[in-house]
């Protein structure tokens, strides 16, 4: 399957962040990573605050660990404030609601990112339930969901890997009113609130899962296609309309014997072949990933200046 | 424009509620409401309370206070408590606000429903927000709609008019798992909790809108159509599939000079025309209207039973 390929129609698809079609997620997520260190650095030397970011993380899940540690790296590469806590696997969940209630009481720390997915025996939504609206910087609160669908309603925080993917779309210059966007997946961190944000921003939104049948059809009348089902390569070139934007979410391993490690990583998306349909698309890594810190850290500044808000 | 009558291929459409592919909205609310009517009585038998709901109308626009009326000599009809409360359109909205705290704080009331529109110098976010969340009956709260959508998370209440288009679909058999669903309209009171209760029913959903480019090929693609436009015949014939179900929650008032009135209501949907080629189809009046009235007395029940099972 080799088509060549054909430029969106509308000929916005910018320059600076897309190469040969593949959209540059990682150069993105620095310069929103750079604007937020030249944020935080006026923040400090106007009011003396140092926006904080604490993380909760609850058991010794290895990939949970890797992320929070990369983000605990960026969070104090900007000049952010970072505070670690981490809590063994047998932790009660009055503990870990006690700990968050104590971050949202505690002026130095603007945003609570509590790392999912929880050990079984602690409710997630009892957790999160305890985290301030006002340093919800994961937007995983319901009142943000909701807000975020609604109109005359605006989150505090909009969900950080969803708020990634829009920035990518706006940053290549993807048209996103009236467009046909279809959303493969509904998860709350990823499909439904990204499926609200699109529809906040004028596309007509259509949202596959599990249960759709016949998914190829749909997909095919997509000009934004986004996966995020956390299924390798299910996206083939023969799903994709010529021209269209490919966002792939999905981060999976799977064993590749030339590497070292034995493994190495592909997105939802059969890249080598989509890319040669699609007008522009994400790789993997080095597409939504980078992302998601980068919001993240945009989110905690928000929150700092929120708080800085109400105190003067 | 005229085709011959296709059966749903699944074969499962209800014969008790359908009529000649119409279905009879009228008689699924009045069964709603006896049922209502009998749970009420039960409950008052068991626990001594009488489900209570407060209704609070700003201003004097007739359609509102026509709809309040209904509203009241329903909840009556059926052996709950009604509590009116009528305020002039200059009324302060920190006047609506401190009235709504307190029938929040009011043991006696267990449903509140502030009536729709404010006026312009009330802030219906502010008010809505004064709603306790177990008396939110209208499930307007942003927390209720953003659980709507969440997986592992349940709302208190669904907004009325949506959860009786599902009353509606799943009474007269219609399949929703895996089923296209296709929603014309993304307002917070019904095309945005729709399309997520039909999302967690497990249909491939569809939000359609003013900005939608090309909507016929969309809507004829749909097992379900559901038109929430307020377009007066906005959807024709030939913009539906043979055996779909079509859901017209329009009401739109137009010029009719045969009528003593000199005007009649009709809906979003060329109901004529359509009806030749769905599978089953809600007439208005007497499909989706009845309906909100009949959600509202179930939520109202269920926010009497929220309130004993918390007394005892």
């Amino acid at each position: 399957m080799h088509r060549s390929y054909r430029k969106p129609s509308n000929d916005t698809i910018a320059e600076e962040y897309v190469t040969a079609h593949i959209i540059d997620g990682a150069k993105i997520a620095e310069d929103i990573r750079n604007q937020v260190k030249r944020e935080a650095a006026a923040l400090k030397a106007k009011s003396g605050i140092t926006p904080g970011l604490a993380t909760v993380l609850v058991g010794d899940n290895p990939a949970s660990h890797a992320y929070v540690r990369s983000k605990r790296k960026t969070t104090a590469d900007l000049g952010l404030e970072s505070f670690g806590y981490e809590m063994p696997k047998e932790t009660t969940q009055a503990e870990v609601v006690a700990l968050v209630r104590r971050l949202s009481a505690d002026p130095k720390v603007h945003g609570i990112l509590v790392q999912l997915p929880l050990p079984a025996h602690i409710s997630e939504e009892a957790v999160l339930g305890e985290v301030a609206l006002d340093k919800d910087v994961d937007g995983f609160n319901p009142i943000n969901i909701g807000k975020l669908g609604m109109k005359n309603r605006s989150p505090t925080f909009a969900p950080c890997t969803p708020a990634g993917v829009i920035e990518l779309l706006e940053r290549t210059g993807t048209p996103l009113e009236g467009a046909n966007a279809v959303v493969l997946g509904r998860s709350n961190i990823v499909g439904l609130p990204l499926s609200l944000l699109l529809l906040g921003r004028n596309a007509t939104v259509t949202v596959c899962h599990s249960r759709t049948r016949d998914i190829a059809p749909l997909t095919r009348a997509a000009d934004i296609l986004v996966a995020a089902i956390g299924r390798t390569r299910f996206v083939t070139a023969h799903m994709v309309k010529p021209g269209a934007v490919v966002i792939d979410v999905g981060i999976n391993e799977i064993a590749d014997a030339s590497k070292k490690s034995g493994k190495r990583l592909v997105g939802d998306v059969d890249f080598d072949a989509v890319k040669e349909v699609a007008g522009a698309i994400t790789p993997v890594p080095g597409g939504v990933g980078p992302m998601t810190i980068a919001m993240l850290m945009r989110n905690t500044i928000r929150a700092a200046e929120i708080a800085t808000a109400k105190c003067t």
